[in-house]
């Protein structure tokens, strides 16, 4: 046997702002950061499990704060005890009586919970020695179903529902995993269209976004309508009639400012909107939805909890499910979220980007494709190439596609030579640029 | 003019897990605990404003960054601006583009906003030497609208709706005071009910809440139906038919089973049932809601902000909405929420207890009785007599009302001593107790 030894957690920040990528009509300039945490043990293979809650800058060493009120949750524990029954540890986290006040079971604390679950389940697939959509899609029916917590969840989804579904997938898993390693799983790209780019750079990259085989762009709105008109006029005319095009507010409308707002985008083709409003607004994203009709309403990425997500499936408040890796406690309530989407045939097309968001959430989509819904034909994950190069195994993205990772773990873990260099404030990116370091952080 | 000077964060907590005080089906343990914050200014009048965040105890670390994290909106601020145009304070604090992912609008990022408005609103009524219920029933509709968010509230009230209601209310401020003085507010007691008391100490309290002259007790439930049907069977015989009788379930059922237990509960006479599912389940509300009626369900203690309120209106999921002074953005976002439920006919009956949420939010509700709706009928604030000694204007609650501060403030102040009586952790009350630390913050 062997115990956890150590929870360690940083506060990794990359001066994306300074380059304006990741900009939108919510977020102008962002810093992509990780709150990023290693849990150690002391067997003798050495894995650590790592993972991060992604942020956009300020507050992420608030987000550190979190992560380490849980140290005492996981540090001394038998490994082998949490590891084996991860529905346990994540129900023993997420329902600490006292912790449960600071949210519940949303923001900060919640987050925080996800990352500690998803370095949990890290580590739990070094040891197997298999990538984390393969661990899963290993596991039976009945281990999976106890994964889940059900509390809230009963009037939409029962455990014998979510059993049923498993089980009904399980003769179709080794055809399934074969398909998916031959055809990959479908990406999409946001690389074009932030708000803060110009129209040549625009254009060259929508161009580049075909050239690589992507069936799917995205461009941010919300900022200007008239703009957005233009921009959008110019990405259609860029990459022809038969490559969708998604928008993304970013939760900048009101119910009747949507509206208004889609009805000028409508004439080019529009694939889905995505975040039109708050998204704890389950009730105006179905009038939406209902108004806009029959283009798709698409949301998820700020989606508190499965409970959000539940009420968005019962009131068809959307047809595009976006999960996040990291906005819930982790890879079991992710799962609970899969799993109310395929019982009432809801597309689960995930959110990335940002700092490891795609290495992480590829492998809840190709859990899917084996072990649940076994769809690859209208889901899709979300794709920028954004600082991918800082993660132990990146992404393999060619020809518009995910391709299967084959190295053990869960994709989360980034190189040393990264952490050290954009640990702030005292990583060289950040002490050898002060004036760019916010104020809020600086004199804290 | 004066500028701030300093914002201090400090960590306090009161082991009141040791006598089984607040104890319910969710939270069988907790430390009341506050993340107390203090805004200074180089005014000559020496004036602090103060505050705080309400947790029940592990975490409460967590909080303390999270306000920290907002030192820089504030410190080094023009004191006469800030506080002139607390709109656009509220504002430049909730749309600070990077925090605002740590939500967003909810959890531990939003309740510091919460707090750190809430001490500028008290240093502003020290200044103006009104306690706050007589500053914002002072002020001019116009005046109160701009103090107001709109963003995601239009489908359901509109600034013009807002203004109307307010000015409505202008001729009558004044003969509302007078009777609001005269008469007090109406409260409620939940110190009978925790969930840890015995028998004869649940009868004893209940007979003495009847003899301190209160109309309304409230018992916790959800731990074991045939006991909460015998407390409950007890609670009735010792008050008799005339005292109204609330049962809280703080978020222990899924839907089937809180009608369920709701059906053995009803032959009492319950007056309402709180919480009776996830906070954030506004459909799952609406559907008891609809099911145990005419027994109201109340809820909104742990609403994460005005978004989930306007849908538990727009559903009707709730007839009874318990705003809570420190879980929204401070006083601007339960403004947002009290006109909302002023528009849409719903009573409010905030929730209160824990440390200093009675001292706050006894301000929101008289706001509302002489600026808003004037109700002193259907609506009563909640009552626990649990550390009001710790302030330094503890509330006036005599024959069942609580009686109008005069002291200038918002009544969040503490005393001194206390503060560092129990400063976690190397206040006395800690350091000579170490066994009775929690291990996540021992530790940690």
């Amino acid at each position: 046997m062997s115990r956890i030894t150590g929870l360690r957690v940083r506060d990794i920040r990359f001066p994306t702002s300074r380059e304006h990528d990741g900009s939108d009509a919510m977020n102008p300039a962002p810093d992509y950061s990780a709150a990023y945490v290693e849990i150690a043990t002391d067997a003798l293979d050495g894995h650590v499990g790592s993972a991060f809650v992604f942020t956009i800058g300020r507050g992420n060493e608030v987000q550190e704060a979190a992560i380490a009120a849980l140290r005492e949750h996981v540090v001394g524990a038998d490994a082998e005890a949490v590891l084996a029954d991860m529905g346990d540890t994540w129900r023993r986290l997420v329902h600490d009586s006292q912790l449960r006040w600071l949210g519940p079971e949303k923001g900060v604390m919640h987050m925080a919970i996800g990352a500690v679950v998803n370095a949990l389940w890290d580590l739990r697939a070094k040891r197997a020695g298999q990538p984390l959509w393969a661990l899963l899609a290993d596991m039976s029916p009945a281990e999976l179903v106890d994964l889940v917590d059900f509390r809230y969840l009963t009037d939409a989804i029962t455990p014998a529902d979510a059993l049923g579904l498993l089980e009904a997938a399980v003769p179709l898993r080794a055809e399934r995993k074969r398909r998916l390693e031959q055809r990959g799983y479908p990406a999409y790209t946001t690389t074009p269209g932030w708000l803060g780019y110009d129209d040549e750079k625009l254009a060259r990259l929508c161009r580049e976004a075909v050239d690589d085989g992507f069936a799917q762009i995205k461009l941010k709105v919300g900022g200007d309508v008239d703009e957005d008109v233009r921009r959008m006029g110019l990405a259609r005319a860029t990459v022809g009639p038969d490559i969708r095009i998604a928008v993304d507010a970013n939760q900048r409308w009101d119910v009747d400012e949507a509206v208004t707002w889609i009805e000028r985008l409508r004439p080019f083709d529009v694939a889905w909107v995505e975040e039109p409003t708050s998204p704890d607004d389950v009730l105006a994203h179905a009038e939406i939805a209902r108004r806009i009709a029959p283009i798709p309403v698409a949301t998820g990425e700020h989606m508190a909890n499965r409970v959000i997500a539940k009420q968005l499936i019962q009131a068809r408040a959307m047809s595009v499910l976006q999960i996040d890796a990291t906005r819930v406690a982790g890879v079991n309530e992710n799962l609970a979220i899969l799993l109310l989407a395929a019982k009432h045939g809801v597309r689960v097309c995930p959110h990335a980007g940002g700092v490891g968001l795609c290495e992480a959430v590829q492998h809840l989509s190709m859990f899917d494709a084996v072990a649940l819904t076994g769809d690859l034909d209208t889901r899709c994950i979300e794709y920028v190439d954004h600082l991918h190069e800082h993660f132990v195994t990146p992404v393999d993205v060619r020809d518009g596609r995910y391709w299967p990772p084959t190295a053990p773990g869960a994709g989360t873990e980034m190189l040393g030579g990264s952490l050290d260099t954009y640990s702030f404030p005292d990583g060289p990116v950040w002490s050898a640029a002060d004036e760019t370091i916010p104020d809020a952080v600086r004199v804290a």
